[in-house]
């Protein structure tokens, strides 16, 4: 540690605000050491039925929160973590949190939400906008356009696409379908830094939303020339809501309130770190803090970030953001939008009742026993070839339209064919990640896995096998609330930055799975048949798949 | 009744020999009425792991039957079909036939099964070679070459390829693995005349399997300078092991022994029809004898047969022959491999618990719950759409290397969205072969169902809806056994030809499901996809299917 006033023992806290739940840590600071966790339900969790203020229905793509579920995780995980740990609150000493994003709160001048105030409450407007909240399309597809018609210099920093998820497309559908709710909006706000403002009692933003989520490069937002275009009254978007003076990850924000203090039982005063976002912090608290060193967090999908010390236009990223990870480099974001839940439908919806009965009598998942069955398997033994486009492809293609396919199936097809072609349609997803970023020229030479994925061996062997690279291991489970953690402890100045942060608290295992040279090679043959289908479903030489859509949506309106 | 010296209440007996069973019906000739049947299980089924006569694994891809099975049916099924018919023997005034073919059986000069004596009885390559033997694919494959190389006339009619399930690659086979078989077998004989050999006591060839299954063309066999480019030994084949006059269907191939009215119980010195196929006696069991009049067998496969009174070559049909379903017009035949064989293997394979345990629940198939979810959607609903060839490819690409595809999953994608697309894949597959037979000028007109699965009627809506044709179904559940008995009540005199025979004793419901114009112009737009895809997969676009079999063909042998 820097500061050797500090206690031996000083702990600090990370909470990680995921989409149902929120999660606290507590860690010690001189080694990383995870001493206890809680985790709380937000009791609303996500709103996209019915508003509970009206009782009235949600359109579809709509996603809310309501943001009083974000204090309770404060009120209750935290305090639940402490005495999990047995460690005296007074030896805590900084908070960190991350954040889902982009997740956005409209609120007052002093950052209340506007659906607390009785005149907002039954507007849904006035709430929370989840990351998935998709039912700024319209709005997204009119950004990109004109950005791409008056080549907007900042839209190859996000693979050439505006998400519908992020600030500007919300934003726009506040002012458009609620111009009331948008006139009384000071702030428009990204939740990782409200809940920093709920701690510290002081607005500040984060540089990796900013970036990311809110169009921020070269120190400048879209011009207002710009958004006039779009509307009239989006003109000064910018200067009215969004801009605020940025403040780097790691910093201190502040110190926590007294009430602050009152709801987490930590010591009032303590250092709150700046607000960041779960997947980027979780590259710390993986060591993965060097150029090259990729992180995918698999979850139900995957997120791909990396740090790099030369600034590129990488087709199909999420975007790339000056500090957007660690301060210092460029932090590169891609994603795969399904992964695990590629494989949760599968085994939901089409894998038949003997599979079920056998894992049932020996006590093990579906997925284990599936899992087990295709690891007796040669490669391309099955004879398929997969698509992993079932909830669209993130990146490199960017494209929600798309879908999944398998190509080959035969009589003799039985699931566990189906689930490893699943399950190696996803790595070679991966695969044209890296392969897109390395051809870019930031070349990608290490594969770091987090997230709940990384317990399937055979997973984590094809993996390494497609992408040719050795692949490391996260040591904790709980990626995200560690590396929140971490830079609580930079922020409290127990370490000089997060790159040393990352050397005493995060950890890895390195190397844990190697590529088999006979695999590579068989694996380099299907990839290309991948490529293949890929580029045929994926790039417009076929359309099929928009078409399929599009009859879907006919069909369900009526109108075949 | 033609012949008015025949007994009002005469019947006849019509014997169904199919792949696992044999199968009899007893119908009254004045007007069709089956009034008995009976099924006999072959007791040694399909030979295709071990030879019974020497334990010896037989190689992949080998089918072999035993004869003697064939003659238990006569001795079991006939005599039983006559008992459930309740009427007297001496009412029978003749017997037809019709079997699986190309299957093959080595016989000496009197007919005896070279499996039969007992210097041969070890040796699998004396035994009958099932249709579905498919281990002279490398013979078959010479023929194939040879005879494009030679621009052999007879080819294009066979849509330019012969198959390995036929007389010449199989008898190829013989001669080349097991020579001394091959010497000592005086015909190679189709089982389909075998039967009536037994029957009669003399050797008849009909001309449906000798021109479909025998290359026999225009009064000829390919030639011996053909033949002895395959193979110097193979030149004299046709005048040594196969060359016998052609008897027309419908003719009275003898009468019957004294041996074999003892076996079947029925009067000596009735009418034996001439031998005939399963598929080609349907047709005027189904009153389907007229040109454009097309019959769809639709089982775990469907074959589809239809007269025609101009001779047209078309691309990947199964054959055309001069008399081939009904004398004086070209029969055509024409087939998907794999159809309710697919749809089982969806159900067996993937469909998740749930479904099998509300089917249970409510006592009906999951076939028939699938169906029921499936039928309340509207067209393109599914998002789905899907490439039929999960047993290849019989019509009009006649690759068996190719496979079946599902493209469009989601998330969303539920198991009764699948086996919709399914269904509606093999439609599609159906529309394609209608569509070639019309722009190659033997234009289809109606299409006539017979089969296990008229019984569904959502697939029959589908197909109605698909092919844009009114739909008409068969009368008879037994169509084979009842056709067979038509061609015995021809045999026997009672009627002038099957043609006449048709109009007293087959049945068909004209005209069941007419197209729904909605559904209709949806299909169109949806045929266009399958197409598409059907194109580029099936065409060489993208040999992604040949190279998925092969690498599973490698994995297999521990190359990969």
């Amino acid at each position: 540690m820097t500061d050797k006033t500090i206690h031996p023992d000083a702990c600090v806290v990370g909470v990680d605000f995921g989409t149902l739940s929120g999660r606290a840590v507590v860690v010690r600071v001189r080694d990383g050491a995870e001493l206890g966790t809680a985790v709380h339900d937000y009791s609303h969790g996500v709103v996209d039925g019915v508003l509970p203020a009206t009782g009235r229905a949600l359109p579809p793509e709509w996603a809310l929160q309501v943001p009083s579920d974000y204090l309770d995780v404060l009120r209750t995980a935290v305090p639940q973590a402490v005495a999990d740990a047995g460690v005296a609150p007074e030896l805590v000493i900084g908070i960190g949190t991350d954040f889902t994003a982009c997740t956005m709160v409209p609120v007052t001048a002093d950052g209340t939400p506007l659906c607390d105030l009785p005149e907002f409450a039954e507007n849904p407007h006035a709430y929370v906008k989840l990351w998935r909240h998709h039912a700024a399309q319209g709005q997204a597809d009119r950004i990109n356009d004109l950005a791409h018609d008056r080549k907007e210099s900042w839209l190859p920093r996000y693979g050439g696409l505006i998400s519908s998820e992020w600030e500007f497309a919300k934003g726009l559908q506040v002012l458009e379908e609620a111009p009331e709710v948008y006139a009384a909006m000071e702030h428009w706000v990204e939740a990782a830094d409200w809940i920093i403002w709920q701690l510290t009692g002081r607005y500040t933003r984060n540089a990796c939303t900013a970036g990311y989520k809110g169009i921020h490069q070269d120190g400048a937002y879209p011009s207002e020339e710009f958004l006039a275009e779009l509307n009239p009254a989006f003109a000064t978007f910018v200067a009215d809501k969004l801009d605020h003076p940025l403040s780097a990850l790691g910093d201190k924000a502040g110190t926590l309130t007294a009430e602050a203090a009152e709801w987490t039982g930590l010591p009032e005063g303590i250092a709150v770190a700046v607000g960041n976002v779960d997947a980027h912090v979780t590259a710390p608290a993986a060591q993965a803090v060097e150029p090259g060193q990729m992180v995918a967090i698999m979850g139900t999908s995957t997120c791909h970030v990396m740090s790099g010390d030369v600034l590129r236009e990488v087709p199909g990223m999420c975007g790339v953001v000056d500090g957007g990870i660690v301060p210092g480099l460029w932090g590169y974001e891609a994603g795969q939008s399904g992964v695990g839940d590629i494989f949760a439908w599968f085994v939901k919806n089409q894998v038949p009742p003997a599979y079920h009965e056998q894992a049932d009598e020996r006590g093990i998942t579906v997925h284990e026993l599936l899992t087990e069955l295709a690891a007796t398997q040669r490669v391309g033994e099955h004879g398929l070839v997969a698509l992993d486009w079932h909830s669209g492809n993130r990146s490199v293609l960017v494209d929600h339209e798309l879908s999944g396919v398998v190509v080959g199936q035969t009589l003799a097809t039985k699931a566990e064919d189906i689930y490893r072609a699943l399950l190696e349609a996803t790595a070679f997803g991966t695969r044209v990640i890296i392969d897109t970023f390395t051809d870019a020229g930031v070349p990608v030479t290490e594969l770091v896995i987090a997230g709940g994925l990384v317990k399937n061996r055979l997973l984590m062997q094809i993996y390494a096998d497609v992408v040719n690279l050795p692949l490391s291991i996260i040591g904790s489970a709980q990626g995200p609330a560690l590396g929140s953690a971490m830079h609580a402890a930079v922020a409290a100045g127990a370490f000089e930055d997060i790159r040393e942060a990352a050397g005493h608290m995060g950890s890895v295992q390195r190397h844990v799975f190697t590529p088999i040279p006979e695999n590579v090679e068989a694996y380099e043959r299907l990839f290309l048949d991948y490529l293949e289908l890929h580029d045929y479903f994926g790039r417009g030489v076929n359309d099929v798949m928009r078409r399929l859509r599009k009859f879907r949506r006919d069909a369900l309106e009526g109108k075949n």
